[in-house]
């Protein structure tokens, strides 16, 4: 169940606008995509870096899961997605090797993608997501 | 001065050789290279996942920059660092662009490469590291 490359970073920050304008304009990146996702109660930008996306995260209320990382940590890097190729297989692998999860099932991310998370508690303090293309 | 790819992201964690043991035995990646960086006051374990690494980061010693790191947050993710073609560019673009930056000048890391560091005040919470090949 290796993981293939990272698919993407989340970054949490406080105003999506602002944070698109840095990543465009200092670091020369370009914003493909800005994407609701209701489930999670953000808003989210993407950027490509190599075959890595940068996904910038802003809460859309203050007691969503970004919202209350920022009270408690600030912005900053939110969690790291490793690309699997078969996201069923590889829960059931790192729970049997004793890793906690979040998602026990696989749930629809951003950018029509399943996703799960493994809990920082197990992952050395790191929030850790699977991600995998729908299987049809 | 576009990055080309996420060079490597830096993961602050309390003991190297647990936190291999983590990302051998239930990621499935391979630890490649275990190297001490005295300027940096770190012990680091380097994995491949696609073009990216992962560099695992353990204080030698409770005042250097990861020792504080942890004890004021905890283990987790404390830094990306893009791959530049020419860091010296990349550094006078951005600090001309308004960034605060931690390395006025690129010093050596770890794996031959120079490297630095852009302030996390300019970079929404974000530690953002520059590297690129030494020029010959």
């Amino acid at each position: 169940m290796i993981p293939t490359h990272i698919e993407h970073l989340g970054i949490a920050v406080n105003n999506l606008d602002e944070a698109i304008n840095y990543y465009e304009d200092v670091l020369g990146l370009k914003c493909y995509s800005i994407e609701e996702v209701q489930d999670q109660k953000v808003r989210t930008a993407f950027f490509k870096v190599g075959e890595t996306k940068i996904e910038l995260l802003e809460s859309t209320t203050p007691d969503g899961p970004i919202g209350k990382f920022i009270e408690k940590r600030g912005q900053g890097i939110h969690h790291i997605a490793f690309a699997v190729n078969d996201i069923n297989t590889s829960l059931k692998t790192v729970k049997e090797k004793g890793v906690r999860l979040i998602d026990e099932e696989p749930r629809p991310g951003a950018e029509s993608l399943d996703i799960a998370f493994l809990h920082p508690k197990s992952t050395f303090g790191v929030l850790t997501e699977f991600c995998s293309k729908k299987a049809n």
